[in-house]
């Protein structure tokens, strides 16, 4: 089995995979990009997609899973600047003109077009730029690197930065890629703001697997960048598999899918460590990773605390090499443990060994603390079960960004 | 059955209570109070205590679980400064030998002395200051407001204020008050700090039925300022009823009874909405109350997810008015509801009706962001449970606090 490597790209970096991102008219100032269009052109492309558990959905989250449902899709409309939520019925209406008005722009079936919208909620969104913008998605769509890039930029929101990636695997004698886009910025769920990601392979798999691979990826990354990421009103991730590689139907159980649903893990591991890092105000990306804890779930609520701390978040924030404060997220996460069984490392250093603290050097410290990454290791000695969560830290700008006085 | 009344004082107020407080040498500053000792003058006093579930808990909290087990306690002593927290061995060591050197000094069983610090953790606690502060503790020993009020302040850690509280009722017939002093900085969980609080009644109450009183006005007050302020390693609140109203014994069951649960809670309540309000970098009180929820824990659920959401407490910070960012908290609450039947009011404004955003007149709410105490309600219509959480605003001087870089 080849080896499964990063390469430069988008969601066109797999074969057969064409996009677009222009300015369209949801956004008030024409220099900013706020529509992107992703189009398989291979007939019958497998479809999978993950969303929001949030009660209150929006309307193209709720036609999206319909969507999903059927298993197949060609293309996903997205916009930025309105996200559609909290929109009623006349809502829902809109979404499935958008989604009409796509279909017949490309002359494919409506029920195989995802839709996503992010930005402000509560406001209705208008149609007249999916009929204004639609020509110009179909006149800019390329399956060039440029391409996949202006789509990425185009469903930014509070983003500081696009995000997207592709990898590379061969399997059986076929090299296959998988590529990617997201927006959001991370844990804190900015501003009612959305996490989007679309997700495009040239691998041939169907639909009920792509389901459970893209279920598994996104629990090990976009759902492990703290509790509130995966919860907002809007949250999608859409995958597209149209087989366009040429290789066979990746089956399950065989290491050839395998290798697909690993490499498919990893990109969007890539894509959530780039939205945690973007986080808003953030400077730091956090990687918190708990060991020894006695089951999964108790792993994922010990991370999950740490990582959702506005104490620890602070603490990293200011560069403080604060134990106490881990020690006292993992004791109220309702994992199971005996303190006296506790480890804690920072950034590699020793900070508890059998829930007492151990003397470090404060220097060090203070110099580890200038990498742009921040590592915490929780070993819980209670069991056999681990994960890894992702967030950043917690400064001014975040109340800055969220909080000050309105204009 | 006589009104429940808010009287002046604190620990003292209840007849047969006396309390001091000092500078004992646990913290450097000889101008800061921190040594509380609170004495009940009835052999026999009646005691409960509720303590912190957090895996982390200090030495202090272990060591007066076993007195409230035994249901009898005539003292309480505390201190400030150290948190005698992530201490082992010899942290338990320390709290053992401060409770015998405090029971010797009143000559009483060690049995029955509640112990507790705040402070600092992962350092030892010293014994010197309990050496050379009891005696301190005795001379100044008195039943005066300025006693209680002596005690509330060396208790204090990031507190900007002391907290105490007395109330009065009539019950068939006999006066009887409930004092109360507590610390913490409500849901925040300020730097390892905790929440402590010491309850005083002249009332004549059984330990068993003390314990179900002061459970159920705990629940209904220090546990509902957000989920954070009853999980540090420390806390932990006492309660003594030492009878010296000469009434009879209060019986479970009996109307007289009914009357101390309510003047007890609302003592709670009174002393838990300071707490909040005193939160780290805190400019507002705010007060969540869901109804309509399907069940208790739906309903808690609920207010808790609004009271915790950094974005909500940002946006109060900011006096925005916003009400998608509390749909949002709801809906990823996990309680039961359908967003079609939400209604929503902010500072008594209706901002949302039917799960859809009304229209408000923003002048309006900018004034009446001006008041102390924020107000948000949200009625699920799902059923009939409801609840009230209190939490604060979430400021720059909260980052300041607890984020700028260690001195």
């Amino acid at each position: 089995m080849g080896a499964i490597e990063f390469i430069e790209g988008g969601v066109t970096a797999p074969a057969g995979f064409r996009a677009a991102g222009v300015h369209a008219g949801f956004r008030a100032n024409p220099n900013r990009k706020d529509a992107a269009l992703v189009v398989s052109d291979v007939e019958g492309t497998a479809a999978a997609g993950t969303f929001t558990c949030n009660v209150f959905c929006a309307a193209p989250v709720k036609l999206s899973r319909s969507v999903a449902q059927g298993g197949r899709a060609r293309a996903v409309i997205l916009n930025s600047g309105n996200a559609n939520a909290a929109t009623g019925k006349p809502g829902d209406q809109v979404a499935r003109e958008s989604q009409a008005l796509t279909a017949a722009a490309l002359g494919i079936d409506p029920a195989e077009v995802f839709v996503a919208s992010t930005g402000v909620i509560g406001v209705q969104l208008p149609l007249e730029p999916y009929r204004s913008g639609l020509p110009l998605l179909l006149g800019a769509l390329d399956s060039s690197p440029q391409a996949a890039a202006d789509a990425a930029q185009a469903i930014m929101t509070t983003d500081t930065v696009p995000k997207e990636c592709a990898v590379r695997f061969e399997a059986d004698g076929t090299a296959y890629r998988i590529g990617g886009m997201s927006k959001g910025s991370g844990m804190i769920m900015p501003n009612m703001a959305t996490m989007l990601a679309v997700l495009t392979t040239d691998a041939a798999v169907e639909p009920a697997a792509l389901k459970t691979a893209l279920k598994a990826a996104v629990d090990a990354s976009f759902n492990k960048i703290t509790v509130d990421s995966d919860t907002s009103t809007n949250d999608s991730c859409f995958c597209l598999a149209n087989g366009a590689a040429g290789g066979p139907v990746l089956q399950p159980g065989t290491p050839a899918f395998e290798t697909f649903c690993l490499a498919l893990r990893q990109l969007c591991e890539a894509l959530a460590r780039k939205m945690a890092a973007d986080g808003e105000g953030a400077t730091k990306l956090v990687t918190v990773t708990v060991s020894g804890a006695a089951s999964e779930e108790d792993a994922d609520k010990a991370a999950r605390t740490v990582a959702n701390s506005p104490l620890v978040k602070t603490a990293i924030a200011g560069h403080d090499c604060n134990w106490g404060r881990i020690a006292a997220a993992l004791g109220r996460s309702g994992a199971s443990f005996r303190q006296e069984d506790v480890d804690i490392d920072i950034m590699g250093m020793p900070v508890m060994r059998g829930g007492l603290p151990c003397g470090f050097d404060e220097d060090e410290a203070l110099r580890r603390f200038e990498e742009p990454e921040i590592t915490i290791d929780a070993a819980l000695g209670a069991g056999e079960h681990s994960t890894r969560m992702w967030t950043c830290d917690f400064t001014h700008d975040y109340i800055t960004i969220n909080g000050d006085y309105r204009t």
